[in-house]
């Protein structure tokens, strides 16, 4: 049977067109997925006839409103019924699709998400996650929260850990996740109060035994293999997110530069531009896209606002493989089981992005 | 006349025979630099004897203790006096040496600082200041704070910015400096609530005029040109510089992959290859070691704690540019004459390392 992804067309900031096109291009490289596409019929269907060969593989579904990037989530929630966003999610509420990708306003769709889907047992605060390239076997570590609240107190560090931990069993077959807390050192007295609160609490609790805690790791251990899962607030998580996009970008662009630069350099990267190539995929911040909110009751993806179709791709293609493997199902069975494994898949962003 | 560098030798993760040999590499690569070299004087003088070129370039002044990395900044103000820390920042303010380096405890360092070398007027909180390589001409941006505090309040996120557009002034040569504030989201509702009050407060005060404040900007912003300066608390710079640092190195080990995958992409790279050292060498954080403490009366450069002979280099010949061109003294004149220029001059770590 064909796994159904629910996809809000209307939010991104490149508008319908993009969306589409990167709904196309999964459609081509990811075989057994349906897609249900929400937003404004007439420019879908407009945007639908370039591509043809997403054919009877797509249903368009009509809805009059969008929910713009510079809306709060609270005036989301009380007038956003109505919107793509809305209808994308509630598709997956209904149980017409396994997950649902949005390119839109990410504190909307969370909103929307919480009341729609509702938290899973126990959960205060959902957080967003993401996949790390890393230099563990697995090749990923997990991120969160990277967005869904700017604030997080001690209680909600320590959730943030049992969600990943819970993510990293099932997402990434983990069978014993370490935690680490993101701080700026890794001595006892270094950071805020909350954060040395969950120190203590995560070390106390050490996670029932389940998963250990390694204490505070530093930025520069977020690729590490020290560590499977950091714990962050959602401030400093996206702000890193970002700040690590824009420094692979510009590492890119001194890659080129380098390409260029004389006779022999650009015989040389004739020679190795296979392996260039491979390079910048795996470099390229477009396809690892794709955060998932952890502690719903349904598989929600937020993809990159400013994604372009090759991203747009990535975060279904994400979406598609958590659905399959029923990776959201398995945090919240792993948390109110605690512990007990209830699946092992692998989930990569993009790992078979053409 | 020779600049005189102050070196704490001891700090450092990678003890006195690092900080020594990065010492004597800066010693080749810049002339006209004489040192005062503060630590174990057998310790040193062993370390000496393996490092002749040093010769009569190098003074050592002996001192019995040492700061170490998990002492609390209040007792290294206590307890201090003695140190290697200690007797290297006293050299700047008796007026022996033009800077100070130390790979040591970045809190013992600015408490240390602030008590020997007093705060610049008009000051409440200084800060800790790094280059970040930019899309821009002048090839860096100026991120801020780094690490100096955790926390910052609206009218500390000001000043920084302040602090931070009179160090593009008068570091980088930067007539009109652009100042952003790090958010995660341009919206002008996201962020912390001292965020908000710090976006209030710089666009009313638009800086008297003399630099112009962009709004918010998000971490993919950091390299870009749409800005020179970015402003942010202590606790979210410092994260952010680790991470990037921490990618970054993550991509080294990718690209040295890509290039030994294929025999062709071996070829390529043997072609290739003085263009991959030049792209090594611009994304190789050891390069752009140094962060400089803002505000103080005195050039104080933090090295990265388990700084390698290479970065110490850099973080000495950054120094060594620092107390060249005048800068700090630049920017308390900057800020107390609210905009009259005192010096332009061209300030980039590591860019005459070999």
């Amino acid at each position: 049977m064909d796994t159904i992804i629910s996809v809000d067309a209307m939010g991104g900031d490149r508008g319908p067109e993009a969306v589409v096109e990167g709904v196309s291009r999964a459609a081509a490289s990811s075989p057994g997925i349906h897609f249900l596409i929400h937003g404004d019929s007439e420019v879908l269907n407009e945007c639908l006839r370039r591509h043809r060969r997403l054919g009877d593989r797509c249903t368009v579904r009509h809805s009059e409103a969008v929910v713009s990037m510079s809306e709060r989530p609270s005036q989301a929630v009380r007038h956003g019924k109505g919107s793509s966003m809305w209808a994308a999610v509630d598709s997956v509420k209904r149980g017409d699709a396994s997950a649902v990708v949005s390119c839109g306003n990410t504190g909307a769709l969370m909103a929307i998400s919480l009341l729609l889907l509702k938290k899973a047992p126990g959960i205060h605060r959902p957080a967003i996650a993401c996949l790390w390239p890393s230099y563990n076997e697995h090749g990923f570590n997990i991120l969160l929260d990277v967005g869904a609240d700017i604030k997080a107190d001690e209680e909600d560090l320590f959730k943030y850990g049992l969600l990943g931990a819970a993510y990293a069993k099932t997402g990434l077959g983990v069978a014993y996740p370490r935690v680490g807390l993101l701080n700026v050192g890794t001595e006892s007295f270094k950071g805020r109060s909350e954060i040395q609160a969950a120190d203590k609490l995560m070390d106390q609790r050490q996670f029932d035994g389940e998963y250990s805690y390694v204490g505070f790791v530093e930025g520069s251990d977020i690729p590490s293999n020290r560590v499977d899962v950091i714990v962050t607030d959602g401030f400093t998580g996206n702000i890193v997110i970002k700040s690590v996009e824009g420094a692979a970008s510009l590492i890119r662009a001194f890659l080129k530069d380098a390409f260029r630069h004389t006779m022999l350099s650009r015989l040389g990267g004739v020679f190795a531009i296979t392996s260039i190539r491979r390079l910048f995929k795996r470099i390229d911040p477009r396809r690892a896209n794709g955060g998932v909110f952890l502690g719903l009751n349904g598989t929600v993806v937020k993809s990159h606002g400013s994604a372009d179709p090759i991203a747009v791709e990535a975060a279904i293609e994400f979406a598609g493989k958590l659905a399959k493997s029923h990776v959201t199902s398995g945090v919240v069975t792993e948390l109110s089981s605690k512990g007990q494994r209830t699946g092992t898949a692998s989930i990569e962003p993009g790992a078979n992005t053409a």
